[in-house]
């Protein structure tokens, strides 16, 4: 369907619907009236996660449950899972030729468009969640991102983020950096041409096989999310050993990018209620994360008796300058990389210094002290 | 003024404005057009902050932009720095007599109305901010500081957060909990009393007067917020020494405080904007300290020579047991604290070992690790 008979039809589906939404408000109104929707504005999000998928499905139908809401009804966003209107990685094409209005997802999924949007997801060795959302309010990150997703036909926001994840689950113990090579490994993006950088077996495997596959012996470690996730797959059934700290992926960014036509055409108010709520979103994905994490956590180490280990500091050593080695490459042979890495590194040169004196110097003490809890 | 004859004005006030921001609306839509205000709100917000306060009077400023952004002017909010309508800490009053609509704050200013807001703006060697906004939205504390806020005749949000707070300015080493003894020192809240007990001679003085306090020696030693504000008060001019981690206030919740007739008279699409501005204005205040913080920070070492200092691990262990007596009086004393401090501590049990797995365990290696940037 042609943008042009498209936007007939939505017209049509207005001029039917406002009479309705108008009676109904009405109704429900008392003094001072809400605003009467002089139009209804109907949006398809298509989404690159299952229908449901905890934190990040469950994130996307948040967001779009949180812009009816907001908007009173003027702007009805419908989720659509991975495979219901459009398969998961096609979700930006989709949005791109107006199949869908919009999409949720993460960043590095377009690296096939754009290389540069590996670094909007996650850097190894990068920002935690609280300097990434800083980067990208205060340090040029938005202006980046919206210069990327523009040549893709979109606008961008970060609407959500996995926090910290985990290091991944492995079969045999890590020791040192040799322990790593010929390892199969499930692991994506950049975190995974690290590793394949560092002699591991890099496979790919959809989300629904990982755990047959790590049981059966097929993989010898993956790297999924974190506890919450983790837990609802029941990965402590394949694996031993639960690895940290996530240096690969220590924050990810969830993306929700919108058709630009679409996005050029919402009045105002609507624009400023679609960006509110992506920040909203994004801190209330957060905290779930945080929140359920810890729960999971503990579930994991009590109940099923997972072994928690560290990375040896010589492994995550060699890791970090094979990361340099990595992104050195990509940005190397393109240039949009190489101005967002710039960006990073700025912003998180003077972050960490201030991340080191106020969270960590913070979280070692508490660690050592006795709690208001006793 | 009644609430009644208030409410006729406010009418007065709505039927003038419609005819003309309905002009103004319609002249600037596109199609589909925008909603047209069938009444407008006007909300007046006091605040505890001076105007264009550094993070703070920023954020209720930013607050109550967004809200009028959103709303599409249908619900307009002016802000009122302290002093403007009513002074700082008469604004809980003036919002709860109906003097102003809504207010912007922090919860421990109102501990004389009941002791346990303090513990919902911060506890000693408690929650992180990532832990303190999950478990306002995820672990019951939403639900707490609603019920609190009721008996102020209130509605609460938590609107923001000043993050980690470094630990003061001091014009002598602590080596000791000894050379704490009968020092003078400014800092309030529960870190004010737990210093108390620990020998501190604790006194108040306000804002504007801490920098001559200092320069003169009627004070040795002062908390105020963190690097970005203390730079702007130029605090490195009067005491050599800036010691961290701040253990008194790792995290403060900013409240957005509402009438709670004018609450529950809101259309309901109205409440859900003010609440996602809440959440939203939380995620950008806590995303603008992070990044000055790190900005002045430099600011402060490299061009004014300020001497960084971590507090002893001795000194850090007696003020936690401390906190622990500070708080058990006050919770064996008072039911409401007792609840509060029980749901914190419970959330924090968990939220703790994964913060030290997560971000902290991360935060170690990345502080000891070569850095993309090199």
């Amino acid at each position: 369907m042609s943008n042009a008979s498209r936007t007939r039809t939505r017209r049509r589906d207005f001029l039917k619907t406002v009479a309705g939404s108008s009676a109904a408000l009405a109704a429900a109104s008392t003094l001072p009236a809400p605003a009467i929707a002089s139009d209804m504005i109907r949006w398809r999000m298509v989404t690159t996660w299952p229908k449901g998928f905890p934190g990040l499905g469950a994130g996307a139908a948040h967001l779009a449950d949180l812009i009816n809401r907001t908007s009173g009804g003027r702007l009805q966003v419908t989720v659509y899972g991975a495979g219901e209107l459009v398969p998961a990685f096609e979700a930006m094409d989709a949005v791109a030729n107006g199949t869908a209005d919009l999409g949720h997802g993460g960043p590095y999924y377009w690296k096939g468009k754009a290389e540069a949007t590996q670094f909007l997801s996650a850097v190894p060795f990068g920002f935690t969640v609280q300097e990434q959302n800083a980067w990208y309010e205060f340090g040029g990150g938005q202006e980046l991102a919206d210069k990327i997703y523009r040549g893709f036909g979109c606008k961008f926001f970060s609407a959500g983020n996995t926090t910290a994840q985990m290091g991944g689950w492995f079969n045999v113990e890590i020791s040192s950096i040799d322990d790593l090579k010929g390892l199969k490994m499930r692991i994506p993006g950049l975190g995974g041409e690290v590793m394949r950088s560092a002699g591991v077996n890099v496979v790919n495997i959809p989300g629904g096989a990982l755990l047959t596959s790590i049981k059966s012996g097929a993989i010898d470690a993956l790297e999924w999310v974190g506890p919450y996730n983790d837990l609802a797959f029941g990965l402590y059934q394949g694996a031993d050993y639960y690895y940290y700290p996530g240096w690969h992926e220590p924050a990810a960014c969830i993306d929700c990018f919108i058709n630009l036509e679409r996005w050029e055409e919402l009045p105002n108010d609507l624009q400023e209620i679609v960006a509110a709520c992506c920040r909203a979103a994004n801190g209330t994905m957060v905290s779930e994360f945080t929140a359920r994490n810890n729960a999971a956590l503990n579930v994991l180490t009590s109940r099923h008796g997972v072994q928690l280990r560290h990375f040896p500091d010589e492994v995550l050593q060699e890791l970090a300058r094979l990361t340099k080695e990595v992104t050195g490459d990509i940005r190397s042979r393109d240039a949009m990389s190489d101005e967002v890495l710039t960006s990073i590194e700025a912003f998180l040169k003077a972050a960490s210094n201030w991340s080191n004196l106020s969270n960590k110097s913070y979280l070692d003490v508490r660690s050592k002290m006795i709690s208001p809890a006793g």
